[in-house]
């Protein structure tokens, strides 16, 4: 089994930013924790502020992974791009966000992406990834 | 650890309902199967198609549960009423849909309750369910 | 041919409620006109002002009748758990409205149940109900 | 008794436009058999494909039919001049559409014309003629 | 000094329609008033329910009038093609309404063709058409 | 005097719910004090979180109390058949809030219910329902 | 006790507008009967049709008096300016409608100052002001 | 006969302010020239930049003169109160302004005040007093 | 192969028109260059400013030609008729316009009839016709 | 180099009004400290509550001033009358707010007036104002 | 004669990337017959994934092509970035879609490109890369 | 004192494009002439036309800057990431614009970032950067 976590702009920040809404450890530890507690996995993990870096790891997982945990953040509300992406490619796309984006401003509230996607968890902090690997497991 | 599901209009249906979308499973089998692989948690039941008595039970289950699972179904896009429930109580709640809702017909890509929730878990089927299980085990 | 006719909140006040729109008969007194005039149809008939118990009737009708003459009256404009519960059946349902809601409020001007059924009465005053039980009939 | 039916554009086309929405006869054949079947009523009928010369039939049909059947087909939904053409005339007038155009694209669930009508019949197909016949005659 | 009077649909009714809003006289008196009234000007007159052939006639009116006085009636509301020819042509056209337009329904109170006209006269009845010869005349 | 008091979802958790918002007494409290200071005035009282149950009471206590206290809670903003009940009786209703609705969030701005009241007060805590009771005691 | 009554535009003029609605006492009358019956407040009351003026006396009114009764009329729904004065003095201010504002026409149903109003009284005619002042004694 | 023209903000710059838009000469001028062409008519002339001043003049008018010319310039887009003046008095009102303002800014398109005037002439430059002039002498 | 070129309204004024928009040369002047150029090709004209007219000429085109190129003009962002007659044909329709539309007023943005053609071609002059002739060549 | 400063609604209140926005210094202790350092710029200051005295005073600004810095303060959001008094003069004007506007309610976020002056300066406190002198002087 | 095409997002999945609507050829082989066919023009093609790429080819390509073909892909639908490189060059651009996206979900209807551009050429499929060539090469 | 200007998309640009509004002389001779100005601030500069790269270097500026003044040109409208990113970082940002975007076409009007910013200095040309200098210089 093969999983690629995806993260969007500014996620490279997290435990800096905004501790208050994404706590207060970086992703690269809770990767790190993720990779042991899932050995039986294949895992890999890509970031980039560029929309259209996202677009072309999308399209290079296609068949060479077996699903895709996507955390588009920013660009989960304006990019039709990566819509188009998911949209384009057969691996299944499990749309997660770390916040409740429903608690949050108005613009965060309607993801753009969501329609090509199997499924979303948001809110539940970096345990959605875990949950994320769990759905692909049992599939 | 004592968590209840809560379910909306038209859930009782499921097995019946549009299969393509939910599936062929009625609730009751899959909820038998849940409680099998749960049994270390407390787990409760409760469906109704009226709006009220769904508030009425959040109300009740505050403090009586460690957690919420809540399917509110059509509710979800219509219902301040089980909104100001949910913000009302201590216990926590997730908000659990079957389908991707946001595949679907405009209306249902708004949620009035997910504010006021942890999280929402969307489009995993009734894997759902055995996810948000899971969170409030691992919180 | 078995038919019945669901009608929503504030119909029992027929004859009461506003004259000037509805007309001055009860429904009662109507409907057992109906009922003679259509002796070759085994007629039923429940009114509810509890949008759930129209959705629990709705949904025990399905195969029980061969068709519903549905009058949502308030619900018409805010259910979606009745538009839902219509569409998980296989029962035909015509949507009654006995004055012409285009005269009215803008509220009233949308219907939300109106995609799941066969098609819609409406303006044409009691005489709508009677229309309804003729297409059952002709189909 | 006196009741003119009077067609919008395109319904000349009925029986090879859109079939599966529509239905396989044309309105001539539908014409004949409904003219055999309401013998007792003078039945007269009228189609165009152009907006005015529905509004001069309407002006016409004044005083001169007891009701009229009114398919305004696209011009349901953008014709003020016909709205305004049923407000300025006695005889009472029955908006029909063929088919449910509740289940049809957007801008096909708004009728301008609806509040100058009595009432309205939608998706009971050919039917709905019929029903409308019924109406007047019953009135 | 040559000014035509073109009048939209339904204002063939003038005097029989909503005479609460119109008054009771019909236009053939008024303009027979008008053009006694108004002996040194050229005046001509032109009435038709087709939008088509309001475009037709404005274009024809181009330099073979001095002046336009034109009531686009319900097609003021909806009319791009009018607006075009308006535009379209060098004659100077004002736009009259019989009535108060803004006293009325919403969708009244918008005119598409304004833009393309001089200026507009509402709500001052049939003298409104005196005062467009008027202006003509002192321009 | 006969006065009834109808309150709505989750009024029930009055004291208990958001108490920086409603207060930390329960309406019962406060109903014992209200009872004891209009001995004058027959008081009743009645709370629900079914729509439906709300509208059944309020038909009821038609020309059997010559005033209602209507306090909808949630429903205020989605229901028209709430809305539609109080149109249909005699007896004058007041719309409360404890609140002032129009500092919280947008979506409790809009009443649907107050054009079919009498009037409206809001804000004024507790308070409230006694000046409504006082100004039905002065009409 | 020192309690403002503070009257916006037009309503110089209550006894001889729209009778119908405002009912046929002028202020003046009104405002008499309410300092005697009110003997053991301290009353004062000033009216302009000028929003700047308004703006000029609840600034004013600050820490001079221990309440203030709006009834800011038409500015009600345009003032930003009386929005920020209220904003910005720390005596507390209710805002009053004589009319039921709900049950007019559509741009009165939205207050751009409640935000920042304690609460409001709408609908209760002149005895309106006599509720705010009771609130005020009794707070 | 006794009319008058009530000038709103900026006006007073006529002449000065956007020739291209407004013409080249002063209020002051064009108004000297239409008392000198008007002599049977009792003309009284008003211009403030204050919205509030406006409302007072148009209150003062009531039943002193027989009828008013209402160039209210930019408050005739955001008023209520001079909206509300205007239906509070007897005396009828003529809006008029100077340029057409369909061609210019959207927020000029859509007037507050037109629904409360006898009616409307726009466009015709300066001239357009003097056909509001004539209409009241013609009424 | 047969082609038809259908105008809508003010079409015939190409050349006289707005030259800086649509070019100084008719429209038959550009025809008869067409027919030249394409010798292999039936080409066939019709012009209308009736929508009703188009919708004919488009019904009897189907199956007659084997291509149409429709210039709707103004009925291109407001005729749900033509819509619906390019929808019940079977003969390829492709859009055709002059100038770019998108650069000229927000209502000229939005074609009602595009989604029932086959492609668009806007922006490129006279020459559209003739990419537009080639396409269906090459087809 | 004379300019002006011209201060609309509730600024009189700086210091006292919302300190934790505005800052906790009124205007004119700072506008003593910007005359002594800009002593080489023959300032003014006018300060007023009513939208027209507003514009009398831009109005008659024009050409007494090389520039003007205008804070509206509310009547930035709602003054069409101010909007058009900038667009009449010849001063240039640029639009100041001390606080940034876009963090606080939706309804600062529009300005009507920034159409027509040279520039906006927002969010950088009263230290905005010296930075608008610079700006005149360097120009 | 030097023509560039660029095309935007996913368009390198063009053969693979749902090909009911886009076709089963990639875009490299279109090209390659393209240059072919068209060998009397000096043909360039680039494709990113990347706004800003796109962005810096559209500016580098001025002046030194003749004519651009741009398929902005999703971009065409929220690129401002876009829309101002091509604003600021010299070099003609035409809008190229493969597919006719009126016939696809809302969001592709309004493109934020066009009013740049030459024209747009959409639906044709693959051949309207050589339209627009052929445009280019006759202009 | 550090201060880093972040330029957004075809600023690059600058002095070739669209002059009349943005002036003719390029960045970076303003620029230079900035730095030799302003020789107490250590001053760096960054361009680019990729929404990530702006992203990166708002990250990597923070803590490292002592303020950043940030155009960034179309993202300005669009950019949730880069809104996000200022939200992120501890640095001050300034928002700059050289032309007066409310002069412009709707969607400038409109900033996405304004709201994560200090405050906004627009219009005022190149002139804008050196004042947002001065802004810092006196913090």
């Amino acid at each position: 089994m093969r999983i690629i976590i995806i993260n969007g702009p500014n996620l490279n920040l997290l435990g800096k930013r905004e501790p208050e809404i994404y706590g207060a450890s970086s992703f690269e530890e809770y990767y790190h924790a993720l990779k042991q507690k899932n050995n039986d996995v294949n895992l890999a993990y890509f970031q980039s502020n560029i929309e259209g870096e996202l677009v072309d790891t999308i399209q290079q997982a296609d068949e060479q992974f077996d699903g895709i945990l996507l955390n588009a953040a920013a660009y989960t509300h304006t990019s039709i791009a990566i819509h188009d992406a998911i949209g384009a490619i057969n691996t299944p796309v499990i749309e997660i966000h770390v916040s409740n984006i429903y608690k949050r401003e108005e613009f965060r509230h309607k993801s753009i992406i969501s329609s090509k996607c199997v499924g979303l968890i948001a809110g539940l902090g970096l345990k959605g990834y875990q949950l994320g690997i769990d759905y692909f497991k049992d599939r």
